[in-house]
């Protein structure tokens, strides 16, 4: 038995039916070189025999004393973690996108452990896709990622690889690291600072307001409300659609020598010049330039303790009409935001963070939507294998990101390193947004735009 | 915009993350005998082109003054309700009936038209199926059944039949008939009637279990609670597990022939005994015998108006070790009440329906497991299709219904005639009921055995 910790409460209290709080992970194999036409089939046989599921896989919810703990499921059944699924013909990344948003929009069932594991077959050029489930509140984002990288190898010959709920135990399985933070971390971690118990929530709810109402007038704080209303920022509902690329990290390096610019400048305007293009397309692209909400790591040293992650606030600089202009501008942007943070205490720091999640935090307290918002859309960059790696001698072709799309905040855009590709996962509201898949064409359109700006 | 009935908005507020409220229907059809090899990804690409969308199919839940409503969805997204799907491999039927488990588990998103159609393919020796899901706030069950059979003809060569969603509207399609009543319908009304609004819930609750405590006191309606405690009446889990099967009718008219009894009668005999084979296998068998809810049509002629549809409790005679013996209690059982309706007034009939279902209701209510149960498990019987039908010109070779399984009422076994066959279909939670699949034998068994001591 473990109590949940106050954050992980929130991700359970927060979820409603039109706003499931869990994370995916979709992973795109190809079969190794031997294997027979059967071979997805085989694997999900192999698999069904992996009944040994090790924490937190192993973990339900159940009360004690009106609190949440988590305790070992005396009757696991695999079956309804661990499921085999196929493509319908023709069997192309269209169709598992279409898969993925589906299963995606689904709530898990609390009686059980909130996981699972779908093995998918149908899919074109003898290759199979693997996409996990899990709750945020019992395994986080970035943990997920951790423990997707764990189940893999860099050696394409290695064989009885275990899947992700057999992985062997570790020493201290609890050991959860949370620098690796995200949104929804710091969010509840700010509620869960402030409240503690749920039943203070109206409390907490009426004190941010007051918190946020106060900063407004403040001029050091006043630059952090600056985000446009937008469709964005509507309520949504609970269908989701899932899109999903690769793009080249070497077309993104050579963008970056170019403009004298990180990667992460770079894919942070790709998704500015998405966002853009995809607004002005229905005619509803705000005036002012949207905010994206960017976690980026503030860690120095290894030895730095505590809360490393940031929230920087970027402007996307939607109204810029020029592309290498909207590049330069959202560099000098994000820079001028991490030298703000080098500057500042830890005090500062959670000051700051605290301040622009506020509003968001507030909204999902009170439902209401705050007439001031710090920002409009998550981008975020979650790190991921370095080399190729293979699990049972498949080899990894693409990893994406499925993140969490809520009220007020209907896009979420998660991208991770793999190899030598940026790999980005769209999650969005599926009404709120249409036709979300066309991001991926204006995504490729803003890189080939900065790639002609460059003359490359 | 149409205000929904008392016993519609019962459907909604009953519905809990555990305990979803819609019902389905499973078709299995083979190819036409000139189709392609790819006939169900033309046949998909054709039902796409159906964006047309005639009531009930295109009526969302709103709110109006406080009070839930049906609107026209003017923003209907057809790929969220319309999806075509695939079997992993081997493609048999037990991996139709998982993807049927799975998909039945889910809620539906209320924010849209609350009905999906699933085209799935990869089933082998060139058959495909189809399985409808609808809320039973929508279209209930009997009429669910009424509208597939409108979907599909007797004539094989007829083409360009439109889905459910596209059929021509009726004449007044507001003009539901109540008259095939469900458990949930009866339930709701009895709740409705005493209840109206849903604010009077706990007085409707408190009026129950005075009816319920004064009713075990009086002889005339002592016998109505005397079901055993037993598992199929714990709480349930919000997963599923559905199993069906097609019997011939001519096995059982034989038996029918041999012991001079009903239909109705020899298929509660098989449920009775795969029930008992079930639960001795667990160990659980109750030593008193389990009771059957089963809805019979009180109709003595096409003029009688009102509620037609009288609910049975069936002894099913679990206690009883011979078969034929069994079958023999369980005719005499179901005539007996069904002479007891006949000598009772209108009055007497609304009054011991009420009783029967007032502890299951004061359950539903109150969350709260009443002392004294009618009833442990629900049987019923929908009219399918006496003729051979097609859809396209692919033959249905099978329809099994896909009910409700409730808090303490975990098991439904829900049957109905095609042609010459008899469809058993079973939904149960997956947890209450560990491995419900192999009712499906004990059903064939149940069956054998009374073939046996007809000697056939």
């Amino acid at each position: 038995m473990k109590p949940l910790s106050p954050t992980d409460q929130l991700f359970l209290w927060l979820e409603k039916r039109q706003q499931p709080m869990h994370v995916g992970g979709l992973q795109l194999f190809s079969f190794p070189h031997d294997a027979p036409d059967d071979y997805v089939a085989r694997l999900a046989e192999q698999l069904r025999q992996h009944t040994h599921v090790t924490p937190p896989f192993d973990r339900r919810l159940d009360t004690r004393l009106a609190q949440p703990v988590w305790v070992h499921d005396e009757h696991l059944d695999l079956e309804h973690h661990f499921r085999f699924e196929a493509l319908p013909s023709p069997g192309r990344i269209r169709e598992l996108l279409t898969f993925i948003s589906a299963e995606h929009s689904h709530l898990m069932d609390r009686e059980r452990p909130l996981w699972e594991f779908h093995l998918i077959e149908g899919l074109g050029e003898r290759q199979f896709a693997v996409y996990i489930k899990v709750h945020h509140a019992l395994v986080d984002g970035i943990s997920a990622m951790r423990m997707i990288q764990r189940m893999l190898s860099t050696d394409p010959a290695q064989r009885n690889m275990p899947p992700i709920w057999d992985l062997p135990r570790r020493s201290d399985p609890d050991d959860c690291d949370d620098s690796g933070s995200s949104l929804w971390r710091n969010i509840a971690h700010l509620l869960g600072e402030s409240g503690k118990q749920l039943s203070t929530v109206p409390a907490v709810a009426r004190e941010l307001l007051r918190t946020i109402n106060s900063a407004r007038k403040d001029p050091t704080y006043d630059s952090i409300f600056h985000a446009p209303p937008s469709v964005l920022n509507q309520k949504i509902t609970g269908s989701r659609r899932f899109a999903a690329q690769s793009y080249g990290m070497e077309r993104i390096k050579k963008v970056c020598q170019a403009f004298g610019v990180t990667v992460n400048d770079v894919v942070t305007t790709m998704c500015a010049t998405a966002l853009r293009t995809y607004l002005m397309n229905q005619d509803t692209l705000p005036q002012k330039p949207l905010i994206a909400m960017v976690p980026v790591s503030l860690r120095k040293d290894d030895s730095s303790e505590g809360n490393q992650v940031g929230v920087i606030l970027a402007n996307l600089y939607t109204d810029e009409n020029d592309a290498s202009e909207r590049l330069r501008k959202i560099h000098q942007g994000i820079q001028e935001a991490k030298d703000r943070y080098a500057k500042m205490s830890s005090d500062e720091i959670i000051n700051y963070t605290a301040l622009t999640l506020a509003p968001a935090a507030f909204n999902f307290l009170t439902g209401m939507a705050p007439k001031w918002q710090t920002f409009n859309v998550v981008i975020s960059n979650v790190p991921g294998p370095k080399e190729t790696s293979y699990w049972n001698g498949a080899k990894l072709e693409g990893m994406y990101p499925v993140s969490i799309a809520m009220d007020r905040l209907a896009l979420n855009m998660t991208l991770t390193s793999y190899n030598d590709q940026v790999e980005f996962g769209l999650i969005g509201c599926r009404r709120t947004l249409p036709s979300l898949q066309r991001m991926l064409d204006h995504l490729e359109d803003g890189l080939a735009e900065l790639e002609q700006a460059a003359a490359l």
